[in-house]
């Protein structure tokens, strides 16, 4: 049985500070927790009804029983689910070779929660060797991402770091692919071994010093009326295009 | 100055069952507002705030002066819009001629209304003649499919309709795409001129009647883990290559 001081910490991770001052993420749901253990997520705590430990025998680590009144206090949700588990924040710096190898997603400024863990699972569909968001992306460890990327958030390698720095320093051979609506036609991509696709907010589109660091342009062709696309379906569109030109 | 009544029913009409009733739906917000009336769509009535309306001078037809509490007793927000405007239901049946011509994005059960928005926003992107919404998807005139359309909702042609008897009546030589993991490979399509592309629920895919009427079950290549797209991520790279397959 938990102590009420457990509920609370559990709740009060929903809030990014708590989270931060812990060291500590949650997800809560056994859609979510489901994907995250057949993906290896290491948890370090699992809260559960009866009825779903019973479901979900060996679970590791061994979780702790809580009512549903008690899930009703942890729980982040008006409907509490069944299952609720905890993780470690780890951060995977950048390391020293930076984004000069293999394919990288980076998120400059992308807010909307669900659109990161979509971009996410874009990454990991299309193998990108990394994904690098700048600070002021959603928090990568938001349940709102977590969910949206439907396991991938354990699956593909995320850096947080001022994105222009990381692009500025990258040797001129690495391209740098950014979306615009007046660029070379995504069609006809080269094919590439390393590059990095820079994706901007939905609202406020590239930073300047991010587009600044820009070396390809590309566009989508456009045949209708649509001022844009979603960020997501832009970048999946290019991932898409830069696979099928590198022929693999 | 608006009646009470007047209030209570633009209030109202966040709900499907008055809109259905009144035959009217509801947008709010500078962002929506702004992207429909840049589209031509013909509104009925618009209620805004005195400062929007001095900065919208002209704006048909003549709006109606609310008070900031006023708007509060209209609006579906937590923080009240400065305008609000409201549109006639109007449905296009399907003509005789149904899906035979041209390329049509069917929508399969997709129940989340930000996605049916971003797809209604793909279709107008890749100039499709038309979406078709089974019964079952996020309802069209709701606000969260119209502010994810981002004003596509304006320009493109939709039908809701049964879809499999839609699809069972087609000829056989117009060709049904579906999405699906052990398909031909997206990037190997023919040039077609005439296709639907159809698009199932995000948890349950494809219903078995529209299943059965798929001709062409079609790959996206997968590189990495993730078990799956985004239903309108999906679609995105489809049309993508439905287009440059047909070489315009």
């Amino acid at each position: 049985m938990p102590a009420k001081a457990d509920l609370q910490r559990l709740r009060s991770l929903r809030e990014k500070k708590h989270r931060e001052a812990l060291g500590l993420f949650v997800v809560e749901g056994e859609k979510v927790v489901g994907e995250l253990l057949a993906a290896k997520l290491a948890f370090s705590e699992i809260y559960a009804t009866a009825d779903w430990i019973a479901a979900h025998p060996g679970s590791q680590p061994a979780p702790v029983t809580v009512t549903p009144a008690e899930m009703e206090r942890a729980s982040h949700f008006p409907t509490p689910a069944r299952v609720l588990a905890v993780g470690r924040i780890r951060r995977t710096p950048l390391p020293d070779s930076g984004l000069t190898r293999g394919l990288t997603l980076a998120l400059d400024g992308v807010q909307d929660p669900g659109n990161v863990g979509t971009l996410l699972r874009i990454a990991d569909w299309f193998a990108f060797d990394r994904v690098v968001l700048s600070p002021d992306c959603a928090d990568l460890f938001s349940q709102k991402v977590i969910n949206a990327s439907m396991g991938s958030f354990a699956r593909v390698t995320v850096h947080t770091t001022p994105l222009a720095e990381a692009l500025a320093g990258l040797p001129g051979r690495t391209p740098v692919l950014g979306c615009d609506l007046a660029g070379t036609d995504v069609h006809t991509l080269a094919p590439l071994r390393d590059a990095v696709v820079v994706i901007g907010s939905e609202g406020r589109g590239l930073s300047p010093g991010v587009k600044a660091c820009v070396t390809d342009f590309v566009t989508i062709p456009r045949h209708g009326h649509a001022e844009s696309l979603n960020a997501a379906v832009a970048a999946a569109i290019v991932c898409d295009n830069l696979r099928r030109a590198a022929g693999h």
